[in-house]
């Protein structure tokens, strides 16, 4: 465990013109959300969703989670490993849920709340590659997620981790997620999802947060500290891994957010209605069996609708269709009373325009449709098989515009300034009025990463675009990373875990 | 005149792929506006105009506007060229101006509405220089401005052409506005904006649009067919050559678009809350002005509201703040009863990310905000000083991409697809039942220039990004491009009216 605090010493050392951005804000949408449709369109989807699950029902792989779906009253055909739900059954078990709950982190500064208008920005999780500019698209290492992990850690704006940043694959896959959770807990602060594929790492990702949290089981009970992220086998099947991961975080109180993956025209129907219906009917199964699971387990309605590109079968990300699917999804969340999450998506290969306008068609669909959680809201490239140490800065200053936006304007006789406006008088100036003095430091959202300069002062610094800048800025924010204090008998406690897993698992 | 139609016949030769795009299509906004104020904050904000117009004034630099504001009651100074208003006078003249209009276009098909939840997508108007990937950034030639309104003719999202993309510095200055307009009529049959500095070219706009139209004065003055921008001087004061365009745009019943330039700490106060304030007593007070000019000549309330940044002066646009005063101009103005005017905005120097997520903060400020008309929708770069030829395509795509995401999502039996869902059950492919192929040719957004190749097949084919792409397709559209038919007898009169004005000013 060479690794521990081998930067840190350099790192702490400040250059002299630090990166400038916005302090760790608790994110909220004054302005409400969207609604793009009616109220009689949503009772029609609501109500397409349970009657296919009362019709059609939904595929159950695990075993003993039919057994138990069928204890309570369930309608289960074990050839076919179908679960049919009575709507009073679903509605009963949906009850139970909350609508809002807090998650804890390792920085009780960086303590997140999920639900009401609040929102907040996970940074990228699961990718197979990383890329920069500097080497491009590869497989990325564990020292590469490491620093990946240091820019969420320094990136005010981004609330949540998001699960590890891509695989490190110098490291073997059957024990990667234990070497990722304790980055983690050493390299950030702050809430860090989990890696939820399976039972095992589920429980791996748990026992490790309790460690890092100095809390049990109990007190994890008491205060969520873990989010994984429940991918449904759509169309309405919902695997052994995945129930699995239902059993150990649902059962531990942690949550669970179910996240069908509906492409439309392919995973889905052809058609945003049909899609948002199986969706719903989707996520509505896998929160019923949550609920027995445990009752008042926290559950978060998730949406990844987009479509296919009918020509060639490729995904499509950041569409108008994934934007309306997005406002849609979130006022049917709404209705059933349940925390949605959405994304911050692209199917670009490279940071280009097409990247940002897919990223900010997609940010506008989660942050306008009251988005709880913008799941992969920073580095996600490539329809989330890369993230990009460069997008990572481009999405962060994306995502401070959106928390900047999401400022509601202030009115009042001080801020209206007829004073100001009629001591400077026609044609005069107010760069130098008092008032704007007085404003000089914070009256406007300062950018990471934006360009201000006139074209011949920019042309003449070398006409550097704003992915060669991100490039720059990730360096400093490497230089400039802090490593966050951690009780070195917490570090230890965790690489005894680490240890002893990786020896079961030898053996 | 050699000039014309001297590269049609090659130009109707169509590609084999030709390029494709959304159809020509009006722009409504069913999900209405969001509100960034409240519904108090809104009376204060005009409250606060009034206040400044009663009590200091506006200055108007000609001087048959402050004799005609006299003699309609406002107290004019005339030593200080300032005018001051009662509310009342200004709420009476205000409710003559109408809440909706139409503007003709040559084709009839092309016919705008300004108002309501209607949305015109203008192109941008106005540069100094003109840029692409080839040649760089420069000054643009008479022949470069005529290929880039082909291309505004090209793309069916443009609904506006928006008074000229650049000048044309190969002509002299005084009747390059002439050459221009022949230009827009020929190259293009779509509604163009007017040059609207000074009276001359204002009156010489109108004229060669009657000619155009193959109508008269009278005509006009029944459906409007040019717009034209009034800039103020902000703060407060209106200059002469925009007096003049107010006069002959309002006295012959065109529309007089009326924007405010403010930019938060240089021409307005250093707050959103002074800078809309502000805003709205310029917007005001000319409203007022062109009401006595002619009463119902058609107005709209435009918002440039931006700040400057802090640190260096210089402008930022497509900001937080410039969203945000985007929308609450929408509101003032729907609160005032006036059409409202919004713009697509970038300072970005280059067609990188920056560009591309400040035109989309600018977009969805602007479409959100309720804009009726989004000037500079396409083309605008570096903070306006530039036209770009490939951002016009990147906009293009942003803009389609915006009128896809207002179609109301369809909900209805067919479209739940209950049935297919129950077809292709757990775990199957939606990709090839019955419900998919009658959907498969118009299912979803098809894009012009986004690109959704795996990464290894983008590669192998040179990794394009979406600048270069742009490059390409504004290249094959003037490959395409077909000349919009003009009778030669009312080509001729433009050519006699252009030649005659030309004339008169060498004399």
């Amino acid at each position: 465990m060479a690794r521990r605090g081998h930067r840190t010493k350099h790192r702490q050392k400040r250059v002299a013109n630090a990166i400038e951005q916005l302090p760790w804000r608790d994110v909220v949408n004054p302005y409400g959300p969207t609604s793009v449709l009616g109220d009689e369109q949503l009772e029609l989807i609501i109500d397409g969703a349970l009657t296919i699950l009362e019709t059609q029902g939904m595929r159950f792989l695990e075993a003993s989670s039919r057994k138990q779906l069928a204890l309570a009253g369930a309608d289960v055909d074990e050839e076919k490993q179908m679960v049919r739900f009575d709507r009073n059954l679903i509605n009963e078990k949906l009850a139970l849920a909350p609508d809002e709950f807090g998650l804890r982190a390792r920085n009780p500064a960086h303590n997140l709340h999920i639900g009401g208008n609040h929102v907040v920005f996970a940074s990228v999780g699961g990718p197979a590659f990383c890329s920069d500019l500097e080497k491009g698209r590869r497989p990325g290492t564990y020292d590469e997620m490491c620093d990946y992990l240091r820019l969420v850690q320094s990136l005010n704006i981004v609330h949540q981790e998001g699960g590890g940043p891509f695989e490190a694959m110098d490291l073997p896959a059957e024990t990667r997620h234990l070497d990722l959770h304790l980055a983690q807990h050493r390299l950030t602060d702050k809430n860090c999802q989990s890696y939820a594929l399976g039972g095992q790492r589920s429980k791996d990702s748990i026992e490790m947060a309790c460690i890092a949290l100095e809390t049990d089981r109990a007190g994890l009970l008491e205060n969520p500290a873990m989010l994984g992220i429940i991918n449904t086998n759509s169309p309405m099947q919902l695997d052994i891994p995945m129930t699995e991961a239902v059993q150990e975080l649902a059962g531990s109180g942690q949550v669970c957010c179910i996240t069908p993956f509906t492409l439309a025209g392919s995973m889905s129907p052809a058609t945003l209605a049909g899609t948002l219906v199986q969706q719903t009917a989707e996520v509505l199964a896998v929160t019923c069996y949550s609920q027995l699971v445990r009752p008042g387990a926290p559950v978060m309605y998730g949406s990844f609708a987009s479509n296919v590109d009918m020509r060639s079968g490729s995904p499509a990300l950041g569409t108008p269709e994934y934007t309306k699917a997005a406002q849609a999804s979130g006022q049917i969340a709404r209705r059933l009373g349940l925390p949605f999450r959405s994304s911050n998506t692209t199917v670009s290969n490279c940071i280009d325009g097409q990247a940002v306008f897919e990223s900010e068609m997609s940010l506008w669909g989660a942050v306008m449709g009251g988005a709880n959680l913008v799941n992969h809201a920073a580095g996600w490239l490539e329809g989330g098989l890369t993230a990009s140490f460069e997008k990572l800065i481009l999405d962060a200053e994306m995502l401070q515009m959106m928390a900047e936006y999401l400022r509601p304007i202030t009115v009042n006789d001080d801020e209206m300034a007829l004073d100001a406006i009629a001591e400077v008088g026609p044609g005069g100036h107010h760069f130098g009025t008092s008032h704007t003095l007085a404003r000089y430091e914070s009256a406007f959202y300062s950018p990471i990463l934006s360009n201000r300069q006139n074209f011949e002062s920019w042309a003449e610094a070398g006409s550097i675009d704003a992915g060669k800048r991100a490039q720059a800025i990730l360096k400093q924010l490497l230089q400039e990373y802090t490593q966050p204090e951690l009780d070195p008998a917490i570090d230890e406690a965790l690489v005894d875990y680490v240890d002893r897993r990786k020896a079961d698992t030898e053996s």
